[in-house]
């Protein structure tokens, strides 16, 4: 709810010792935060009270005490919900600036290193297989289905939650067939998407979505579990898919992962992403809201599926 | 039930060219055979109304036109419950006869080879893990338990079903620990068995075993899902665990298997097993019934929980 937030000004100290000020430029705005707005075990700590929402960030460097990273420096980091961000310089990394400032929030930042991490090193996607993604049109979503065109999938599918999102998922994000999850029963639309069944399935979704998917996938067949975004607000536990059974007797593997943890692969995912959308390989696609003050109205729209693409503040 | 089974006497065909006939000593009695018994898809195909039961066999050849299985040679084969087995010399595998012939079709045969597969390829323990054991008294479990131990676990925790399991389990099999899942929450008596969580989860039940589990596993932790006995004769499908959101906070791996599709890690089983079986490094049990009239009484008892180790039963 938007007055569980509020936005506090704070005098900012002097530079210290190799430290930098970074006026921000875009903030991002992820489903990952809302994981963190519960005070339960998750992949990361909850969010304190009273504490700034931290988050990835994308600004200009405008005064420094480092040499490694100068004024003028565009730069990455992770310091969240604030106009100027300032702090250690080693907590900044200085990025190439011949690429929309925003795009290293998205497709060349954790959201397209997510889609690619899912789908290459978790779920194994291998030239040939018939892939899957729920939340086709979202950020990570409309990646995961290109990259796996891109890599040699025999057919992509996917769903979304609107007629206007299906189309997109096919027409610009080049999806070789999509359905409407709300049009009907999740299974029996992703069977006739899918007449021989699927190999990989990229969930950010869980749910319905899930169980339709480990009853649709082939023997051998791969899920990379990225994201549950049906039981967030849900609050108490869901029981799983009743449709257990098919992983032994079809030999699935289902994975689950988050980027912090396989940094390793970041690299690989650099060198393709970088290819691919200097050029254009890879349909692109934004939210833009304007002002820190609407950062929360962002973040409340997108968890409601209202934004299309990677939804980002601009300052 | 009992009444479903028949036993029928036929008149054996002349051997052929490149045929043998064996005389079987021991036949397997296993709990995969109930779900063929379902007229379901399975990874296998459902028995047929009126065929005999297929499964594993030890035997002596006792007739054969064939120069590689002669008269005397000890094989396996899966032509299941019948006195003697008849058909090409294909069909068969000698083995040495230098181990109680019924070892073949434990230690040494399917559930040896399905306790080492599932442990080592499947679920990818390592020196130090934490090892969890559904069924840990049963024929797959016991030696799963042993496994881990000789492979370097740092503690292995079994659950079984009535206390002079938990007993057997602890004191003849050599697991750490053991709790009585009957006895109270399996969640809870796991986390007191496993304070530091588990790393890996060898599941023989499903059900409430793997909602435990997830519970408690660690980063980066496995599940080699063999089995799910415990829902084998429900008539609807159980729904699954409500904890799945914790796969993608913990990065967590499950995977199920059959045999089938891995019989390519089938030698270094046999090596490995050899070598422990014939040194007395491994405890193995046995329940043997005696004559092809009870083959299906050792079925049931099987499925009921009420024998130990192997099942087999002896012409």
């Amino acid at each position: 709810m938007p007055e569980d937030f509020r936005t506090v000004t704070v005098e900012l100290p002097e530079l210290g010792q190799d430290q930098v000020r970074v006026a921000n430029a875009f903030l991002s705005v992820d489903p990952y935060m809302r994981g963190r707005m519960n005070d339960a075990e998750s992949y990361v700590a909850p969010f304190a009270l009273d504490a700034t929402m931290t988050g990835g960030a994308v600004g200009q460097v405008v005064a420094s005490t480092s040499a490694d990273v100068p004024v003028g420096a565009t730069v990455t980091h992770d310091l969240g919900w604030r106009d100027v961000a300032q702090g250690d310089a080693g907590q900044f990394r200085v990025v190439d600036d011949g690429v929309p400032l925003s795009a290293y929030l998205g497709v060349l930042g954790l959201t397209g290193f997510t889609a690619h991490l899912g789908l290459l090193q978790i779920a194994q996607m291998r030239p040939g297989d018939v892939v899957f993604v729920s939340g086709a049109a979202g950020a990570v979503g409309s990646v995961v289905g290109q990259i796996a065109r891109l890599k040699g999938a025999s057919r992509v599918i996917g769903s979304a939650g609107s007629p206007e999102k299906v189309a997109l998922v096919q027409e610009r994000y080049g999806f070789d067939t999509a359905f409407d999850y709300k049009d009907g029963h999740v299974y029996r639309q992703l069977r006739a998407a899918a007449p021989d069944g699927i190999d990989v399935y990229f969930d950010n979704v869980g749910g319905a979505h899930l169980e339709a998917a480990i009853g649709t996938l082939n023997r051998d067949g791969r899920v990379a579990l990225c994201g549950a975004i049906s039981g967030y607000n849900d609050t108490e536990a869901q029981p799983g898919p009743r449709n257990l059974a098919r992983i032994i007797q079809q030999g699935l593997m289902l994975r689950g992962f988050t980027v912090p943890y396989h940094l390793q692969h970041y690299p690989a995912f650099l060198a393709d992403m970088r290819e691919w959308f200097s050029s254009g390989q890879v349909a692109y696609d934004e939210t833009v809201v304007d002002g820190l003050d609407h950062a929360v109205d962002a973040f409340l729209a997108m968890m409601r599926g209202e934004t299309t693409g990677k939804t980002v503040v601009r300052l």
